[in-house]
């Protein structure tokens, strides 16, 4: 098949890594007889450098015209970066946050899963992590906090910033679909976190899940609160499989439970609308500080173009192939820096592309 | 010195923790030469129980008529209990809410810290705890969504729920100097938390931070975004002494930094207003299941009166005294259930509280 994907490299480390993912679906290309056309498009602070702005009504159209989007990592060092200089609107997290909303890309599936040998990088101790856990956050990500109308205003001189937290029942019920058709896919169980003994939109949330999961009798509903939640992830991130959040507490559950992995360098993601249109990305950062070293590991972009084949192309089996193909370099003991253990071999970002691609 | 103290015994284990800090209270004033007399004050379910409300008026102007409260927990299980088919502004947790506003609780003080005894509690593998971890999480307790005006309206059939976060630059200004001055007390470091690169609320909160930050030459201050702080907790806690956040990441971040000691039944809190007074409870919740069995945890609670003699009534010495007793307990090796290992001698409820008196 021909498929249009549209690539952005990003910041930091992105063009690296976005490279080997790459050189991986060239191989799937050419193993599974698909050809994949590439446009490249600017989005955050290579956006700026370019254009002034973090995201491009061009670029907003050259991404709709494709049929996924792999993304690197955008952003730079806020200390250093002459972009954090730039107001709030300019900067390249603005590009982010633009783009998902101009592709409305409300679910954000975020995988947090223990691959068996990188277990001692887990930072929880052994009896905790029992026989490893694996788990997915979906997160809503067009609405609440991050896309409310915000101002400052000033009042007898006293400055006051308000930003406003809404979801109504149509944005809740199509991120609870899409969690209770994932968890139908795994282990049936989808734990819905909220903040319903203090927020208005937490109470809305709790009410229009219940009400998707009479549609699903074969999956367990639990609701938990948000600092529970944050708790359990560390106690017993086991008794997770799909946790349905909103926006902001989606953001920073996802990064704990993507910490309590060990290996953020291994997490994918997909963003995801109505149609089988996404973006992908890794869920770790553009990393600064290693940009351009071959030391940035590509896996986690790798991941996220298996999560495209699988999501926006229906490419299973190849998506299948991606990933066997990381559990088998891994098997072999191959790791970049930040998975290295003793008795591994150490190899740089470009090896470990080619590996995986040779593994295909 | 005579001292007037409220009592809010509260929901599930509350009764009896507050009974065993209690029997500590009144052994340091024996030590010490001082009185105090108590008033019992009903929150949460069991003044809903008694007055149909989880607060009354009368109960706030005994708290305010007082030099300090000490409270046990409140609410239940949301699953069984009566408290739970009410509406939401009716229930337990109103309560607990409505006093902090009532009493201008503004700063929420809360200690992770890790009992070298109870190192195997910890969920972290030992190599990223070295040496134990000692933080303090300064929270926001009367602003920000917990308190901003939200309600659900519907729009064309369709229901919506807003929620309002809102701090102004005095709001911020008086916590942020809280935060200060406690680190000075420690190890000189604040990391304030925000999500600057999203909310205007957070970029508010970095300016008034930075500002007060110039007072205080010899606090290195950082700033980290909330999903970043949520991974570093548990990357490496060591790197924390005091945590400057609002409300609600204060919520869920000091959860999960109690979590991550591993001993939620040890950490104890206090909300401060302006003045010397404070409401004091531990972090954790009533724990209706093992409520009025001497099974829990008396500990968290007698270090909040710990807090409370040092904050609200000057009497370090016999804070001091307390947390020693405390320690010379663990030291000896008397475990409630909750902290319970090989080795050690378990003792319940009572049992502890009658350690800890006699120890003083
Ligand atoms: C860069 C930032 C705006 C973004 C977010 O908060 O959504 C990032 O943290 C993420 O989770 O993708
Ligand atoms: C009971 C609840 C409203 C409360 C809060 O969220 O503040 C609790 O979780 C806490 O942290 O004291």
């Amino acid at each position: 098949m021909d498929y249009k994907i549209a690539l952005i490299p990003g910041d930091g480390i992105g063009p690296e890594i976005v490279r080997e993912a790459k050189k991986v679906l060239d191989k799937v290309c050419e193993k599974y007889g698909h050809s994949f056309s590439y446009s490249e498009v600017l989005l955050g602070g290579a956006s700026i450098d370019v254009h002034g702005v973090p995201l491009t009504d061009e670029a907003i159209a050259t991404a709709k015209s494709s049929d996924a989007v792999l993304m690197g990592s955008i952003g730079g060092d806020a200390k250093t970066s002459p972009w954090y200089k730039l107001e709030p609107s300019k900067r390249p997290e603005a590009g982010l946050l633009a783009i998902r909303k101009a592709l409305n890309l409300f679910a954000n599936l975020r995988p947090a899963y223990l691959y068996n040998e990188l277990r001692k990088a887990c930072p929880l101790r052994d009896e905790i992590i029992g026989d490893g856990f694996d788990m997915i956050i979906v997160r809503e990500l067009t609405g609440g906090l991050y896309f409310g109308e915000r101002q400052t205003v000033e009042e007898n001189g006293v400055k006051k910033a308000i930003d406003t937290l809404s979801y109504n029942e149509n944005e809740i019920r199509r991120i609870a679909i899409k969690a209770f058709e994932i968890a139908r896919k795994r282990r049936n169980k989808v734990t819905s976190v909220d903040k319903a003994n203090v927020l208005d939109s937490s109470r809305l949330w709790r009410k229009v899940v219940e009400e998707v999961a009479k549609d699903y009798p074969d999956v367990t509903l639990e609701h938990m609160l948000v600092d529970n939640c944050a708790m359990q992830l560390v106690r017993d991130p086991k008794q997770f499989d799909v946790i349905l959040t909103e926006n902001m507490f989606g953001d920073i559950l996802s990064d704990e439970a993507s910490m309590v992995t060990g290996s953020i360098g291994m997490l994918s993601s997909a963003s995801l609308n109505e149609t089988k249109f996404g973006l992908y990305e890794p869920s770790h950062g553009s990393a600064p500080d290693i940009a351009g070293q071959d030391k940035a590991n590509p896996i986690a972009t790798i991941l996220s173009a298996a999560m495209m084949l699988r999501f926006s192309l229906d490419m299973d089996k190849e998506a299948d192939a991606v990933e066997a193909a990381v559990q088998k370099v891994l098997t072999e003991g191959y790791r970049t820096g930040d998975i290295m253990s003793e008795g591994c071999k150490l190899v740089g970002t470009k090896e470990m592309g080619d590996l995986i691609a040779a593994a295909l």
